[in-house]
């Protein structure tokens, strides 16, 4: 039997989530505890990994067991109960065997929450990047429309050799301005995310909204194919998995 | 020349704000920046203690120093990154040498927050206590009203043998609903607050609120003064000091 579970956590105190021998990983922690209720050894594979400090609304796992599941509601409350309270099963539910958490996937949504202050915000500095830079925020929003559609994003990520092509398509990008203006949610969809990719967005545009980069300066970093050229990748504490679409 | 500090901490990893030999408190933090940048032993003293977990958005501390110190702005920021950054220095000034963070405090808000939920939600659980019962709001108001004026709260307290009295003023208590009635803000605002006080009467609305006790056993209970007839004294972490108000 083939389960596929929606799952939220505070990254903050995790080593991302991709198991590593003796660090505290989400996956690590979930197969422990999926391990132990099923009594036999679970391994889970999830939409994507996220980095050490990176949280999620609506990660996406599945996972193969001998065993089935019949009180569904059951078992979420017995996972929870026993889990590390930084992970929270949201939902549990059968899926067809040739279902992939990863590969069956159509389309992710990312939050990068952006803080603007100029001290140390004890609060939120585990949940928003703190940025101390006065930005045009009509600037950025503007600058968003640069990565819609397809494009080759060599420029927006931690290169890795092993893909075939840097090319994704964000279906949709925007700010949402809240809490008078000091708190800023960039949204981004699209069908597949590059290693730092929202990260590295999010950098680029606070580089807009400060004046460091013009709106034009996008079409040239994309053109240049180089990391370098692109604005700071924003520390993970800020990004957010909002949610996975499946086929 | 005597300062006063304005202070905002995040408490969670924290054990409490007094100075304890080999842990993690906020004063020993705060003590070990200021005692390196004045370059003497300086030693602080709080508007009173905040327990482990406990966070604060407007603590306010005094210290003395041989120094004066000319550019207060500089000083903040100087301050601020050198230390811990789950603390953060929002402002200082100059008082009169007469002037004491505690004695001469006439009034405090206090802020506690909970969250409805039957998850473990991560994001939430450091900084709200998390609450699985349904809870009639309108009882939990009208039961506020108990609360207000002078009483003894010996009911409401963990005990302090050197206190000589327990008879505290509360000036304002009211409930805030938000977020479309999932997180509920208590504000208590009074001329000064016993050991756990607030956490026990907050503690004590949920009991009302979900129907353990009618608004009317409130009398009793302030009646009896016994600390084991009010509800359950809550998690510290929902607990935040909101400002300090001085003669």
């Amino acid at each position: 039997m083939r389960y596929l579970l929606t799952i939220s956590y505070d990254g903050s105190d995790f080593f991302g989530f991709q198991r590593q021998k003796d660090l505290l990983t989400i996956q690590g922690e979930l197969e422990k505890v999926l391990s132990t209720i099923l009594q036999e050894d679970i391994q889970i594979v999830s939409s994507g990994r996220t980095d050490a400090k990176v949280h999620a609304l609506g990660q996406v796992a599945h996972f193969d067991t001998s065993k089935e599941i019949k009180d569904l509601d059951k078992f979420v409350y017995s996972v929870n109960s026993m889990i590390n309270k930084a992970i929270s099963i949201l939902s549990i539910q059968e899926v067809p065997g040739d279902f992939h958490a990863r590969y069956s996937s159509k389309e992710k949504t990312y939050l990068y929450k952006i803080f603007l202050s100029k001290g140390n915000e004890p609060l939120k500095r585990k949940y928003y990047h703190i940025c101390s830079y006065n930005l045009d925020i009509d600037k950025m929003q503007q600058a968003c429309k640069k990565f819609l559609g397809e494009h080759d994003f060599t420029s927006f990520c931690v290169n890795n050799e092993q893909l075939k092509s840097n090319v994704r398509e964000i279906y949709d990008i925007h700010l949402e301005v809240k809490n008078e203006g000091k708190e800023i949610d960039l949204y981004v969809t699209g069908n597949g995310f590059l290693h730092n990719m929202v990260r590295s967005i999010a950098g680029t545009l606070i580089d807009v909204g400060r004046g460091r980069f013009d709106i034009e300066d996008i079409d040239r970093i994309f053109a240049e194919k180089n990391h370098q050229k692109a604005g700071k990748t924003l520390d993970g504490c800020g990004l957010y998995l909002v949610k996975v679409i499946y086929k």
